[in-house]
């Protein structure tokens, strides 16, 4: 059985924020004393590590599950199949819908039912749940729609990353630079000519490495305030990134059988742009190759890190020809990679 | 290829309140205006319909996720099998660890990944992911741990249900007195005579029914706070699952193959006493069956609403002989059902 992607949607918001509307921000160290350089400085070292030059902020009145339901409209065009047709939606998050000025996600219900709700489905075959598993939500999701298909418990899915990361950042944090919002959707079904998962890989760290991103307090007056904030050891998480997601990419590949040569595209998740170069070189140093030339589509400069969105959205992107200079043809290998909060680590083996 | 459940674990939490602590309790109407009878005949009221005379509160040193961990530990026992084994970590909750005096949920990590990382799990192929899916999550888990053992992507599989709905609750809302705080673990695994799952059913229902659970605000000042617990059309909901629970069930028997003389037990999620019995009479009703005695373990009386630890901790207690007058032999068939929020319904029938 060949199980595909058979259509794609995302949802970029309005609202750009581009890195000097940070000059003004107080930032501070973690433990709360302020930093010795100038906003400008850090601004580009920033810039210089991640890439990221300017991130999407949801407006004020779109919430998680909202993003989710319009890029999820768009899939579900694309694919052509009628949305009662769906067994499962699986939408990938890791807050829930935390409302603008507010700090509590609200995930009663799932997002998945929000998201079904929007869609006026009637059908109640049609599976709606949350998976939270960090950054690779949604490459995980599109591994679970595949289990559920071949174990022959449906048919049609679709599968959604959507965050808005917007929402929980603490603004005193240098990280929050970050951060962005956005949401991307799949529909994944069995199809004899429309693409084929060849293989797929997961790895969960969790005996040293479960606490590398976290929900802490904000470095401004941290003692007085409960609410929690996304924090990570960026250090430790590239470390671990650079040693373990190109292991993870290179069993992947093996399994699914296909030489290294044949690899026309790696979709890597849009998390640091620096690290996910290092990963890819060091990725192609395992067969003793240089990287080639364009083999990584990025978005990360206009779009910032969105988490369980980044991938959907950059293939949605590159199959509708909205990436300079990057493009996929039917027969085409292509990877997905990812790594995140988990510390999870997933890849897919893809022919387009 | 059978698929069993081989062992089992609870966590039943030390403090117990029981229905008279409630009795100074300020009890509002939706509107914040007060109740016009005592709390002593608001209480009477609830213990007939609920059958809740008590219910169970974590310790404030404990969240979801370390229960969930204690209730894992005695599953693994339970069944024997070596931790390092295990594929996958399904933990099904709804609203994150929520520390004590808190609201914000933290799912960042994952719960899953805590419980593996207190486990001291150091195989990174054991995957740990989150699932929402309402009350009925824990079944939701056994039934993608089914279906990643039969697509052949996993052998042993870790599925908890674990949720502090104490630390969400809102204290002026009648309905606050439902909701305890609980863990049931279950390892889910291959085996030839150790059990076996004969069919399965779910549904989501989100046309209409999406939000008969939702996150609301305080029925004290409401304007004034913006922090939300959880609640419900109780009415709507007692509707809704006296209607498509028994239909989900009647479903799920006939894809089993077994007759409905053949089944000796219904572990229904304990939501409220007077609803489980109408569901189980509806469901004997489609069949112009009287309802057997003693079909219906029940620890809801002493352990409240626990949401997706409900199934798990009273398959454990029956289990291992802590229900009095109920047990189960080897080659029982048994029912599992639930309904909540999302609005979701499932059933396994299984062999035991």
């Amino acid at each position: 059985m060949r199980i595909a992607i058979t259509g794609t949607g995302s949802y970029i918001p309005e609202t750009v924020v581009e890195n000097q509307d940070f000059e003004k921000q107080e930032f501070l160290n973690s433990d709360g004393s302020i930093f010795k350089q100038d906003n400008a400085v850090i601004i580009e070292k920033f810039k210089a590590i991640t890439g990221i030059g300017e991130r999407r902020y949801v407006a004020e009145s779109l919430n998680a599950s909202d993003i989710a339901f319009l890029a999820a409209e768009k899939a579900i065009s694309d694919s052509g199949i009628d949305k009662e047709d769906l067994d499962y939606i699986i939408l990938a998050h890791n807050f829930g819908d935390v409302a603008h000025g507010q700090y509590q996600g609200d995930t009663l219900p799932s997002l998945a039912t929000r998201v079904k709700h929007h869609l006026r489905i009637k059908n109640p075959k049609c599976v709606a749940y949350d998976l939270i598993f960090g950054c690779p939500g949604w490459i995980e999701g599109v591994i679970q729609a595949n289990a559920f298909i071949k174990s022959g418990i449906a048919k049609k899915c679709l599968v959604i990353g959507a965050e808005t990361l917007s929402r929980i950042v603490d603004p005193y944090d240098r990280d929050s630079m970050i951060y962005s919002d956005g949401a991307g959707a799949t529909v994944i079904e069995a199809s004899e000519n429309l693409g084929q998962i060849l293989s797929h890989e997961t790895a969960t760290y969790a005996h040293d490495e479960a606490y590398f991103l976290f929900f802490g307090k904000s470095y401004k007056s941290p003692s007085k305030d409960n609410t929690k904030y996304i924090k990570m050891y960026g250090r430790k998480i590239y470390e671990f990134a650079v040693t373990c997601v190109p292991q993870a990419m290179a069993n992947c590949l093996k399994n699914s059988g296909v030489e290294i040569s044949e690899v026309r595209k790696i979709f890597i998740h849009q998390a640091n742009e620096k690290m996910d170069e290092a990963i890819v070189k060091r990725f192609y140093g395992l067969y003793d190759m240089e990287v080639p030339s364009g083999i990584m589509p990025m978005n990360i400069e206009k779009l910032g890190n969105s988490s369980v969105a980044t991938i959907p959205t950059l293939l949605d992107m590159v199959r509708n020809g909205k990436l300079e200079n990057q493009s996929i043809r039917k027969g085409d290998v292509i990877i997905f990679a990812s790594v995140g909060a988990g510390m999870n680590i997933n890849a897919i083996v893809y022919r387009v």
